[in-house]
């Protein structure tokens, strides 16, 4: 048994929590919270330990392994003091919003041996790696072009969005990732473009987009779109498709329930879509876990790293200065 | 240039006038209808000799074959008249509503070598006979089950409906032919019931059914499950499902166009079905009047014949029998 | 906190055992299987009781209610030793394969107030309860017809087979409670055709079928179609249409996953669908003990009864008999 | 009727010609083409005059209309010519791979009161349609994003790709142009991205590209995607996708028919796609013929004309700046 340890419980980390209870080969070591009450909550609900100091979590003995799913601010510390311990590392997206910070981040735990995994969910997602595996198989032959269509159901409150580092740095980043991960290529070019068309007095307000385009392309030629938008009413859109000399491989949405109904004006007609990301990728946020337990229990590197965290950003950086220059950024430029 | 002259040029006698116009090896010989005007406006529009009798068409040596349209109750008279004349015919389904006047049909043009072609036209749909195809090219194994659902837009008009013959012998007798035509074996037994839910006044005062199921089963064990409603709001609802032991062959339903909407309460809404025969076939009836030509041009047997008209009414037959005493009839019993 | 114990730890037992241990106001109190490997490996690995005897099940002032999987033959006897005890009862289906057997078990059992609830886990299903809740929402208006499609992955063991009860007491009585479930009204008659295409050597042995046909209809008219294989290769076909006078509702299958596939001949492939129950239903089971717990907690009558268990096999018995006279048998003369 | 003559009969011309005969308010006055052969077979067919130049055809009274189907090179001249004539012209696109040469003929016919409809059959689809039908209905609520899928079944002939003028001017000339009638508002900005990985050797030699993906930008921020290749092996891939602030409207494939099998290793499987343009958009194609015959007869604009031919040629002269120099071009700087 893998023992975790789940530093911070708000909505994402008490989710995590209940996976790891829940997981056949690991146990919930503890949490810790600076919100005392949060912690308390999960560790009564749970009947896990609850920590008082993080420096309490990284001493304990009975703690294997951390999952840090805090504010983003504290991940590199965190990561960095994890690693100093000596402690298996699973964060959420992102390090950090500053790629100046990640870089210091990654010469300081160089070298340490210490597992650290990266929370990109989206890659345990049944569909989307479905996607991956059939263009391993050979199913669609040579890949030549990746569509990524990625709309939240609603926009965040405001007070997330101005701390959010902007979109590419919040929400795109998880499909830079999904990019990087279907691409199976490094990413050469980043062509980005921006609206303010879902709430735009926010957006002139955090110098932010609601809407975007970003067209990536590698050394290859591979190509891959991302679309975005912060609100799409029908639900939370998670769509990737892959497009190559053999043939194509969709990663469709899913419906509440497999349901369709025909009325006098219509025929065919499903349920909205699964919302938000706590339903739509919950097999896919135990998948997770059991892939970074396995990447501990058997010394292997884990599935999504930390270089794949701080590609991501250079993607979202990229993403930036191309909107800000109006041209094409080479990566290379970046970082 | 096959010269087919169609008699009766209502609805379903125009659209075929249209069709045998635009096909590439035949020609409108002419057209005759009881009503002179209906004749007059298609002779017209269609360019076409307008004949004044039944004996004048029949008589004309610019008359190679004959499409019968006419009333139902004529059919029978029609094709014996045609028979004797020597002209192939394409006759409208039914044959006649009473069993025992197909039979004395069938004994006065035995051996008389005339062609004589049974507008099932659904035979020729691309979808169903894609079902047949996907069975013979052995891509679902052996057929086990056949489930045919046919559902009319709406209720005909009462005048109508009152001397259809039943709901058996003028709408399920489409899919009696469906089902054998896919079973590829003849029918042993049928059981069916029926109900009044549509128009329960109407079907009281007609002894009628508007709401049928009917199983029928071969010799070697191969069921067909038939579904009938005389109503559904969102369309003329066609499908054949056949299912054996290596897979299933479906043919889905027909959409107005290929949009799909997605709002605040749902997804993938589809259009209502194509709505009625006349656009749902349309493509199927342009492919009879080509397999009917390819038939007497060369002299092959035609893909439906008179014998398929009558083992139908068989089936219709045998279900009337089936309701009105409670039990499984033998089509041996019949006829 | 609800304590349930687990009579029969087989494969369903044991799953039954995992949801319970993780519902948030249940626990498992304990488990009893005959064969006590079984038993012991169950309690190790969830941590709970193992109980030596039924008796001591009973007899416990920890164990609040009990779920009920052991071998079809102990269910009856079961059901009355637990009623007697006041432990209420959540029982797998079918109560018994002898109506006679479980109509003396009803008797037995009247008036003890101890709640009896039937484990027909598909009316839990989210797709399929979604069908009867757009009925009661008026979405499609007067119902007229439903199509019930259910065909198992493959054949169980010959063993299993043979004392199985039958495809209609073992396999369909499922879809006839289905049918009872989404028709909203009692079914008046019952006419069935089967017939042996999928182990036809086996099937003549037990004087069963593997591949049916049944008809339904209930006093007003309502029709339920219910079509059974023992094998589709395709997966697990689960399908429920609901047809009315306003429109149309249908729970689709399940595939594995979301993926889609395109190739140079084929588009829009998806892959084959879950299998077998305990994977498509794996939802449905945890809302059936959900229901059961909020049933036994407010004093509510169970959404599925021991009555609705009788029901539905009087049509397993009237499909029987339907099928030995060859004729449409009315519920009204069985039991 | 409107007596239209169809100069050039190769295989878009011919089709024309056909449609041309077959509609109710038009008839084929002739046609003309350089290839003598091709006119013979062409008018003997469809039983036209077979003129021998385009002078012939200009001059006489017996011709209302023509409709421009030669090679792309002849296009502007044949509409100065024809304008000169004051015969009204439907032209296939694009009016000429030189934005120049555009610009003059829209100078020297300025004025004439000729209508002249460009051939963007795309706009007639009824599924593409819909769509913007679906906006202007308030469906989607305020337009954000548009996808544009656009992928040829194969490669064209070396020798046509070789004068095609590129991928821009010759196929995403017609999505450009798509893009405009969805988004309904002037595009302000094209930022483009092109690959060589269908035919790698032929592409570099023409120095063109068979992958491409665009971004377009309008003045308030609305986005287009669109995304080329010019080989998808499961047949032509064209969807329209349009998301905005309350809901999406997709404008789907087209299978070869409704046929969807299920194997042991698959379920929902659909036919490859129609392919090519003229089966496709066969539907289309007679609208398009069907919409210019009501411009010309009750004196309406046509509902895609000159100058839409000219700003979809801005486009594609835009995309191939963008690439050029790595940037993100406004339409401004164009033309």
């Amino acid at each position: 048994m893998l023992k975790i340890a789940v530093l911070g419980v708000g909505r994402i980390g008490r989710m995590h929590a209940e996976n790891i209870a829940a997981h056949p080969r690991a146990e919930l070591a503890g949490v810790f919270d600076v919100l005392a009450p949060a912690a308390v909550e999960v560790s009564e609900k749970l009947g896990a330990i609850r920590f008082d100091s993080v420096e309490a979590v990284l001493a304990s003995p009975d703690v294997d392994a951390v999952l840090i799913a805090t504010s983003t601010a504290t991940h590199a510390d965190l990561i960095e003091q994890a690693t100093a311990a000596g402690k298996p590392i699973l964060c959420e997206k992102p390090i950090d919003l500053s790629l100046d910070r990640v870089n210091a981040c990654a010469r300081t735990i160089a070298g340490s041996g210490v597992p650290v995994m990266l929370g990109f969910v989206r890659r345990f997602d049944s569909g989307h790696s479905a996607v991956r595996r059939a263009i391993e198989d050979g199913k669609i032959g040579e890949l030549h072009q990746v569509v990524i269509t990625s709309r939240d159901p609603g926009m965040a409150p405001d007070a997330y969005v101005e701390v959010s580092g902007g979109i590419f740095r919040d929400m795109t980043i998880h499909d830079f990732d999904m990019a990087r991960f279907i691409l199976g290529e490094d990413v050469a070019e980043v062509t980005a473009t921006g609206s303010r068309l879902v709430d735009p007095a926010l957006m002139e307000r955090c110098d932010d987009y609601d809407t975007v385009s970003v067209i990536l392309k590698t050394a290859s030629g591979r190509q891959a779109i991302i679309n975005n938008s912060r609100r799409a009413v029908y639900g939370y859109d998670q769509r990737v498709e892959a497009f190559g000399s053999a043939g194509m491989a969709i990663s469709e949405n899913h419906p509440l329930n497999h349901l369709r109904l025909y009325g006098d004006s219509y025929t065919d007609q499903a349920a909205p879509l699964l919302n938000f990301f706590i339903e739509r990728y919950a097999e896919a946020f135990a998948a997770e876990i059991d892939s970074f337990v396995d990447a501990v229990e058997q010394g292997k590197a884990p599935e999504v790293d930390f270089e794949d965290g701080r590609q991501a950003l250079i993607l979202a950086e990229a993403a930036i200065r191309s909107i800000a220059e109006g041209r094409t950024v080479r990566t290379s430029e970046i970082g």
